[in-house]
C-alpha cells in the first residue's frame, strides 16, 4: 500500500507537508527556501492560470512582460513602497565578471517598473485606461518558508492599471477583487470573505487594499488574493501624467492586484483529508481515472479503452494499466486527489455497468455503461457543489462573534477560526490584540453589521466590524 | 497618416527597430539591456506558447517549475557548462539586508538545477523517462542587445529529459528538433534547414547539438531552436543513476531543448515589409480587422457587428470604430501586421458584399456577405501557404554553393545568404573562415550531399557539407 501520512488532527503542519510531497506536487531543492513545482502541482497552476486569464481578458485585461530586475533608484521612488519591500529583496550586484554601476533587486512586485513604463507610455486621455497584467515569478527573501504558502520565489500574476479618474480606479480595484472571489468560490470551491484591509495591514504604498480571506481546515486564515487602489500616489512619485480633454495635465489613478501559487496550498488545506489531496473537479488536471480490474483480460482492456475514448470528449480522463494491484492504485489516486475513479472488471462488463467512486465522500455509484457520459457529468458537478457546501459549512461553524475582550481572548485561546468583533479604528488595538492573542485583523468585510457599540479591545466607540484570525 | 518607417532596403537594422516600436511589440526600459514586451508582442508569444505546448504534450512532455537561482557550487559541477555560461550570468550576492553565504546566479539555463533534482528523483528504471519542460525567463548578461534578438532577459521554454539508454536520448533529441521545425514551418511560415552544429558551435556541455536555421530577409541566418544530447556527461557530474531491471546501477542519458522570444524577431525579419509587420494568420492574435466606412450610419454599425459576431465563431476578429479616418486605420493595421481587413460601407451593404484586403499582397477581394465565413477561411489559409512559399523562394534564391575558397569569399563579400560548402571537420578552418569573412558554420544539414571532394578552406579531404552564414 501507499505509505500512510500523518493524520491531520494529530499534526496539521506535518499532514500538510506529507500531502504536498506524497501527492507529488512539490519538493525541496538545493536552493534554500525555493521549491520545485512538480508536474502534478504545475498542472493545477496551469488550470488556475487558464481560468483566471480567461476571466481577466473578459474584463479587458491585456498581458505584457516587464523586466525581472529593478534598479535600486527606481525601487526607492515611492517612500512607503521601498520601506515595505527593501528588507526582503534579493540584490544583483554583478553582471558577468563586472560589478554593476547600480545594484538591482529581483522584483518582489512590479509597481515601480509599471510606473516607469507608464510615465513614458501615457501622454493623453486617449492612452487610458491601461489594464495590463503579467504572469511571472517574484522573489521575497523570507526567513521561514513552507511549500506554496511562503517561499522565496513564487509564481503569480500581477495586474497593474492606470485610469483617468479616481472613480474608475476604485471601480477596477473592486471589480478585480470580485473576479478573484468568484473564481475561488466557483472553481476552487473555497468560500471567502470579501473585505478591506485596515491601514496597518494594507499593501506598501496603497491607499486601500481589498482582500479575500479563506479559512483553512485547521481554523487559520489564508489571504487568498488582494487588490490595491493606489490613488495618484505612485503617479506623483513617478510623474505619470496625461493631458485631459480640456488640455490640462492630470495625474493618473492606479491599481494593482495579484493571486499566487499559494492557492494550491489553500486547495490542500481546505479540501484535503487523511487519505491525501482532494481536488475540486473544475480545477483537477485529471478528473477521472479508470482502473481496470483483471486487466489481463482482453474484454477489460477493450471496454476500458472504449469508455476512456468516450469520456475524453468531455472530461480529462486517464487509465491506469500499470502493474500495481488495484488496491495500490486506489490509494495512490486518492493521495493525488483525483476526483473520481471508475472501476471496470469482467463482472461489470457482463452487467453492462461500472462502479464510480467519489474521492470526497468515498461513495460508490453503480452506473450503466450506456449513460456513462451523462452520469459522470452529474457526479462531477455534484461533487464540485458538495465540496463548496462542505467547506462553507466548516467555515461558518468556525466563525465566532466576540462582544468583549475577555470573550475575544477566550475564543482565540480555545477555538480556531475567524472571530468577528467591533473595532475603533485605532492601530494600537490591532497591536494589542496581536500581542495578546497572535491574531491579526484579516479584513473589514464589505457586508458590515454592528454586533456591538464599542471596540472589543479598548471599549471606545466602534467604527467597523472586523474579521480577526491567526493567519498563514 | 501613421508615421512612415525606414525602408528595409535602405537600412535593415533601422527598419527592424522601427517595426518593433511602431507595431507596439516592445519598448526599451530603464533596466539596461532589458525590454518590455507590450500587449501586441506578448499576444504573439502567448500563441507561440499555446501551440508549442500542445505539440510538446502530444509527445508526453510534462511542465514543471524550477527555482530561478543557481548556487555557484551547482553551476560549477559540469566543467564545460560553467566555462560556457559563467562569464555572462548575473550574480545575486545579498538577500534582504544580509550577504549570502554562497552567491547565486540568475539562471542562464537550467541544466544544473534539473540535474540536481533528477539526482534525487530518479532511483529505478521505473522512474524513467522524465520528460519535463518549463516556461520561464532566463538572464544572460549580453554586452550589445537588440529587442527580441538578444536581450539580457528573455522568455523561453527549456525541456530537460532523462532516459535509460543512449538511443532513447538521441531519439528524443531529434524528435524535439522536428517538433520545432514543423512548428516554425507550419505555424510561423518560416522555412528552416535542419541539421547538426559543429563541435565549435555546440552547446556548453553537450555531446551533440541539433539546430534549425532560418534565413532573414537581409540574408542573415537566425538560429531558431536547438536540441541537445548530453549523453551521460551531466549524469556523471551530478551522480544521476538508476537501478536497471537486472538491479545494476546505470547512469541516465539526458537531453535539453529550447525555443525563445527571438522567434518574434524572426517573424518580423522574414515576413515584414516597408509598411510594417506581416503576421502569418496562424500566429496572429487578431486575424481579421473590420473597418466600417461611414461608421456614423446605423446600417453600417449593425452589419459590421453582425459580420463580427458570425466570424468570431471561427476566427479572432476585431472591429475598429475609433474616431480616426479609414485611411489612418488601414495604415495602422498594416503596421501592426493584421493579416486581413474587411471594409464594409453603405454601398457594400446595398450590394450584400464587402471588400477583403490581404496584408501580404494588398490584394482586394470582393466577397458576398452570405459566404463570408467560408471565404475568410480560404483567404487566410491561402495567405498562410503563400507566405511560406514566398519565404522559401526568397531563402532558396539566397543559397549559394561554393567549391573553392576564392568563390566562397567572393560570395560572402558580394551576396548575402547561406553558402553551402564542404568542410574537413577541423575547427581551424571554421576559425579562418570566420576571420576572413565573418561567417560561421550554421549547421551540417541532415540531408547531406557531396558537392565537392575537398574542404573549401584548407583543401584537405572533405567530411561534411556545411551551411555557412553571417548570423544574428
Amino acid at each position: 500500500m501507499v505509505q500512510a501520512i500523518t493524520s491531520m488532527d494529530e499534526d496539521f503542519a506535518q499532514w500538510y507537508t506529507d500531502v504536498v510531497l506524497k501527492a507529488g506536487l512539490t519538493d525541496y531543492t538545493s536552493v534554500k527556501g525555493c521549491m520545485v513545482i512538480k508536474p502534478a502541482g504545475y498542472a493545477i497552476w496551469e488550470n488556475i492560470q487558464r481560468e483566471l486569464d480567461r476571466r481577466f481578458k473578459e474584463t479587458g485585461v491585456e498581458n505584457v512582460y516587464m523586466p525581472m530586475f529593478i534598479p535600486e533608484s527606481l525601487l526607492q521612488k515611492e517612500k512607503d513602497h521601498v520601506e515595505g519591500f527593501a528588507p526582503e529583496v534579493a540584490w544583483v550586484t554583478h553582471g558577468g565578471l563586472e560589478p554593476l554601476q547600480e545594484r538591482m533587486c529581483v522584483r518582489p512586485t512590479s509597481e515601480t517598473l509599471f510606473c516607469d513604463f507608464y510615465a513614458n507610455e501615457i501622454q493623453s486621455y486617449r492612452d487610458l485606461p491601461k489594464v495590463y497584467n503579467q504572469w511571472c515569478s517574484v522573489v521575497r527573501w523570507e526567513k521561514t518558508t513552507r511549500p506554496f504558502l511562503r517561499s522565496r520565489e513564487f509564481l503569480w500574476q500581477e495586474g497593474h492599471t492606470a485610469h483617468a479618474t479616481a472613480e474608475e480606479a476604485e471601480a477596477r480595484t473592486e471589480q478585480m477583487l470580485h473576479v478573484y472571489a468568484d473564481f475561488v468560490e466557483e472553481v476552487l470551491a473555497i468560500p471567502v470573505v470579501r473585505g478591506r484591509k485596515t491601514d496597518k495591514e494594507k499593501f506598501a504604498g496603497a491607499k486601500a487594499t481589498y482582500t479575500i480571506e479563506a479559512l483553512m481546515h485547521d481554523g487559520k486564515a489564508l489571504q487568498s488574493g488582494t487588490s490595491h487602489n493606489f490613488g495618484d500616489g505612485f503617479a506623483r512619485a513617478f510623474g505619470i501624467q496625461y493631458t485631459d480633454k480640456e488640455n490640462k495635465l492630470q495625474y493618473v489613478h492606479q491599481t494593482s492586484w495579484g493571486m499566487t501559487t499559494r492557492m494550491i496550498g489553500a486547495i490542500i488545506m481546505v479540501h484535503g483529508d487523511d487519505n491525501g489531496l482532494v481536488l475540486p473537479p473544475r480545477i483537477a488536471p485529471t478528473q477521472i481515472m479508470i482502473v481496470p480490474i483483471r486487466q489481463q483480460e482482453e474484454s477489460v482492456v477493450n471496454t476500458v479503452e472504449e469508455i476512456r475514448a468516450r469520456l475524453a470528449k468531455k472530461f480529462s480522463v486517464k487509465t491506469d494499466f500499470s502493474d500495481k494491484s488495484p488496491g495500490w492504485k486506489f490509494s495512490e489516486q486518492e493521495m493525488r486527489g483525483i476526483p473520481t475513479r471508475i472501476e471496470i472488471g469482467p463482472k461489470d462488463i457482463e452487467a453492462n455497468q461500472c462502479v464510480v467512486v467519489r474521492r470526497d465522500t468515498g461513495e460508490k455509484i453503480t452506473v450503466s455503461l450506456d449513460e456513462i457520459e451523462e452520469k459522470m457529468a452529474e457526479i462531477l458537478e455534484a461533487m464540485q457543489k458538495d465540496m463548496f457546501e462542505r467547506a462553507k459549512k466548516h467555515r461558518d461553524a468556525h466563525v465566532y462573534d466576540a462582544r468583549d475582550y475577555e470573550e475575544f481572548k477566550r475564543i482565540m485561546l480555545e477555538k480556531s477560526g475567524f472571530v468577528r468583533a467591533m473595532w475603533c479604528g485605532d492601530e494600537a488595538c490591532e497591536n494589542k490584540i496581536k500581542e495578546d492573542t497572535g491574531a491579526t485583523s484579516r479584513c473589514m468585510p464589505f457586508e458590515q453589521e454592528e454586533i456591538a457599540d464599542t471596540c472589543v479591545c479598548c471599549g471606545k466607540k466602534a467604527k467597523k466590524l472586523v474579521y480577526w484570525g491567526k493567519a498563514y
